[in-house]
């Protein structure tokens, strides 16, 4: 079956491929969180407790009853009589009355009764158990309030977060140290192609090394997903419905790249009927790289079939596989990383198709915005090393017929 | 002893750190390619042989001698005999002599003497053995040479790049299947603190749970070392040094978070100082967090303290622990994940100091340019919620006495 006469734009295939997945994988792991960089969390995550949960200062100086200091100056202090230092990591065994104070440092708690804390750079010691007040403090100044950072039972990480340095740290701040996040999607890779053979092996003429089972692979795992591979299958529609259906029990999502022949590439299409309904969704995609893209759901789990050319195959990795197991993660939406910068040469694209160029940036950090230069990096788009050699992909919006030198583009970040 | 009275910049700080460090780590770990995403290479890598090592074509058609096609149109075709297929995997048994052609797939390897491809759709097949040809091709049309990905001997990735996917596709392109990647830094971590407790245990009022061991052991793990946690030790200046000379004698780099008393500020300059030759570099950095930030080299590795504070310490972390573990891998320098977005709000910062404020990104990706937003996330800096609700942390250049909102400004991804 030839690919369809219209090709869908990129963003209307992810939407329409996406609208076809469930959601979130429903299993998920319980695992320490220090060891969870990087997971996406399950379960919507409530506060036990407040944090902090006593008031702590942020200063060192005294705890007093903000009261005490109202109208004190340089010239006019107020006079408090010290009784006593709050020890770190305890209660203060006392608390404080009208016309008193107590030396507190950084982090400690406040004595009952006290409601903020004046510097210690405001202060003097005149003599034993009294110190002079140069300036008055506001209820609550340099003072954490309980439950300032988080309230009890306040939803603190939500299902589909990312854990990063930060939320590792909230979590363990308030004792949890456990956490579920979701089991990471298992996505089965295929390679076709009479011509390819594994890395380990010596190509004869006319064989070259599987390239895509390994770039996709490490797309997958940089993603937050687990790659299995399935080696490497004949030009043979019945070894690789075989293969596809074998791929499709055990896995999450299946990905096959085709081999380069044509018929081989429409195999992928029939394959992808075959294995289950609704099955192929979109045959052909408006973007360059990527044209013969195949985009399936077969029995509620994606089936993606990308060109064999490896360029293609990684670009359109970037822009359907990451996607996909976003979505089997229930991933909150996140900025992707990009940077602005300036095109170094004219490029040419053909209108109403969407371009992606591998680009070098070359950044100086001098002024005080970023001067970044994106260098587009020319060859066949079935060159890996172009791919090696570019730190970015520069989109090319449908409706442009190019871009010019010294015009700010996007540069998605790789 | 006091801080310095001259606070030093951030960058100042950090170039003259490294300036302190002797390079990469010497050692280095020889995995398998598909295993080594992430990873820095420890040496550069050649070309053992040319990529493709045989003429490929890029499309379906004919392969022809170009010279047999010049002035062949719709109008006056040029006619070749046909004289077979060639296999796909395979070198074909035949050479194309003036006058002949052969049916090629893409990725086929172009026979003896043929020296471009005509595609298929500009062509026709008259009769059996015939084809008729509507369009001239250039010598090389519709080819990859031999070596046009790289040549033999070429420097195909350079010490110090980082294994991302199409770098892991190229090796096994090239059927390099193992490589050597630095040792990844192994860093110590110790948190001080009479107050601070491991996080499993239940805090009694006056106390808080550790967050910089685990918060800073994941931007370790993040940006590729290894974090090893020595737990949480009494402010007591005897123990501390033990702590500490045993945390260097067994890691590449230690990280001392200080408790948040003023007596243990100082008390991790003085360790440092007793850890050996240069001690410490930098005592204060005119930056907002992290004033109270010691930098230091002892015997060759680095020693930072880190304020008590979580987010000055994970802020600080991405100043300078990132940079320093980069450096401990030979990581050749990447672009950093930026991006330019409009301030919501005014900002004021103190001139003549570096500010960094968590923000919140929000994206609207209608039109030719992304819409992107930050929202400054306002919260005293000891709050960890804070950074858990930021995707990004925002630069204000010592120069600058604030933002205005709208103003364009540069966000760090996190």
């Amino acid at each position: 079956m030839p690919e369809f006469l219209t090709l869908l734009p990129p963003d209307e295939a992810r939407t329409l491929l996406l609208s076809h997945l469930s959601g979130p994988l429903p299993d998920s792991d319980l695992i320490d969180v220090p060891s969870s960089l990087g997971r996406i969390l399950a379960d919507d995550i409530a506060a036990p407790h407040p944090l902090p949960n006593f008031q702590r200062s942020t200063v060192d100086g005294y705890a007093v009853r903000a009261g005490d200091t109202h109208g004190a100056s340089d010239s006019l202090p107020a006079y408090l009589n010290l009784i006593g230092e709050v020890p770190m990591g305890d209660a203060p065994a006392f608390e404080i009355s009208s016309g008193q104070c107590a030396l507190i440092h950084t982090g400690g708690m406040l004595p009952d009764d006290s409601d903020a804390v004046v510097m210690l750079e405001y202060t003097q010691s005149v003599q034993k158990d009294e110190i002079e007040i140069f300036r008055a403090v506001a209820h609550g100044e340099n003072v954490i309030l309980i439950g300032e950072d988080v309230a009890q039972g306040q939803t603190i990480q939500a299902r589909g977060s990312l854990m990063r340095p930060a939320e590792i740290g909230g979590l363990m701040a308030l004792g949890i140290v456990k956490v579920k996040v979701v089991r990471k999607p298992l996505v089965g890779l295929i390679s076709t192609g009479d011509e390819v053979i594994d890395p380990s092996q010596s190509p004869r003429p006319g064989q070259v090394r599987d390239i895509n089972s390994f770039t996709l692979g490490a797309l997958v795992e940089k993603s937050g997903g687990i790659a299995k591979r399935y080696g490497i299958i004949s030009d043979e529609i019945g070894a690789l419905k075989n293969a596809a259906a074998n791929a499709l029990a055990e896995c999450d999502a299946v990905i096959i790249t085709a081999g380069s022949s044509a018929s081989t590439r429409d195999m992928t299409a029939d394959v992808i009927r075959s294995l289950g309904a609704p099955g192929v969704l979109v045959h052909g995609i408006n973007t360059h790289p990527g044209k013969p893209t195949i985009l399936g759901v077969c029995n509620g789990k994606p089936v993606i079939g990308l060109p064999g050319n490896p360029v293609s195959a990684l670009v359109n990795g970037y822009l359907f596989v990451v996607p996909v197991i976003e979505k089997l993660l229930g991933a909150l939406q996140r900025p992707k990383a990009t940077v602005l910068a300036r095109l170094t040469v004219n490029l040419a694209s053909q209108a109403g198709r969407e371009d992606w160029w591998p680009v070098r940036l070359r950044f100086s950090s001098s002024g005080r915005e970023p001067k970044v230069e994106a260098e587009p990096i020319f060859g066949k788009s079935n060159l890996i090393f172009t791919l090696a050699a570019a730190n970015g992909l520069l989109r090319i919006q449908p409706d442009a017929t190019g871009l010019s030198a010294g015009e700010r583009v996007e540069v998605f970040l790789i």
